[in-house]
């Protein structure tokens, strides 16, 4: 498979850095093709406006929605927005590594789904969720969290779904379970160790894990 | 009162801009003191990071909240931070005027929750939820979405719970419920018209309005 690692943290050295080193690495062994996009390294502009179009479109009254709409089947997106979208082209899985900040994304990564998911790119006039325009391609979310597991409880539910139902699926993607390391800052090595072997597990089982069950659109009676 | 509104909308023309001038000019007339925090003027930078502190802390391994603990315990939070903070101290009342954008903030303002509701100045050392820092303060979110009102059932729950439960009140704040615009794009004039007055009723009470409930520490077993 080809696929791109979207990552979100400052420093190279942490646990989030670590467990991107680790899917990297086992990743490629395993024979994918294996894409980097470290935000922070990149400087990524997670601010969402006039400056993600080569053009507008000329409508009188500014709406950004329709801009990206009117972007996607003219080819004016930002070199920057437009990189992103090649990367997720070429992709046939998206791996996000992020800290949970504030129970979501830290800004910079949920700037690149506000920016490069794009209306009329990944979703848009009914397309969604079962017929996303992402479709055909799978996602899961490795994510660290401050607090310690009873403060999660059912993480694919409580925790994660306002991203894996709300934006992933919602774009047409496959979404696997996420692999959260809780406590990430107050670990011991053992612990560290056990949540390297977990994650390294769910890596080298990527093609075989059931993605979560949603609802179609049809079945949310809004198909 | 005092009341900060923080307000993330690129285009001052769009419904979003209106329902924030109505707030300046409802609350103004009902004897407040009003400031704004217009995010896309400011060009307000929502990526946290080492730029957050005038000086670090010295540790040998950079922890970004460790980092902001040590920065509120000292006065070492850059100039555009601590200026978001003042603002944030001098308020009895903090309103956000935002878009919802993929389940969440924008990332703009997204970013400002990462790096001024920081550790140590926001909450910490086991003061979140009732004993939050910013205990004695009330909050509230006027929001606008993209689908209409049946893709949202209990916007109380299940749209706004990471916000106002997570944030707001994981801050220590009093959160009132939301008041959101149904498909603001897609309004008539008589809709837009009952949403500016629905907003008006809900400003013009909001000394009165009595706040979500929500389980003490305590009672949620952390205390």
């Amino acid at each position: 498979m080809k696929i791109l690692i979207v990552y979100a943290h400052e420093n190279p050295a942490s646990f989030n850095g670590t467990l991107k080193d680790l899917a990297v690495e086992t990743l490629t062994q395993a024979g994918h093709e294996v894409k980097v996009s470290d935000l922070y390294s990149m400087k990524f502009n997670p601010i969402a406006g006039r400056h993600d179009f080569t053009d507008l479109s000329g409508e009188e009254f500014y709406k950004y929605q329709a801009e990206q709409s009117s972007a996607a089947s003219t080819g004016r997106f930002a070199r920057d927005v437009q990189e992103e979208m090649d990367k997720v082209d070429w992709a046939d899985f998206l791996l996000f590594q992020y800290p949970v900040w504030w129970f979501d994304m830290p800004a910079i990564l949920k700037g690149w789904v506000d920016r490069v998911f794009a209306a009329g790119y990944a979703y848009g006039g009914g397309n969604m969720f079962d017929k996303g325009l992402l479709k055909g391609k799978r996602a899961m979310c490795s994510v660290t969290t401050g607090g310690p597991e009873a403060g999660y409880p059912d993480p694919d539910g409580n925790l994660m779904r306002n991203v894996q139902f709300g934006r992933l699926y919602f774009c047409g993607m496959e979404v696997l379970p996420v692999h959260v390391s809780f406590s990430a800052a107050h670990l011991d090595d053992a612990e560290r160790q056990a949540y390297l072997d977990s994650y390294r597990k769910r890596l080298e089982t990527i093609e075989t894990t059931k993605p979560l069950e949603y609802p179609t659109l049809a079945e949310m009676g809004l198909g």
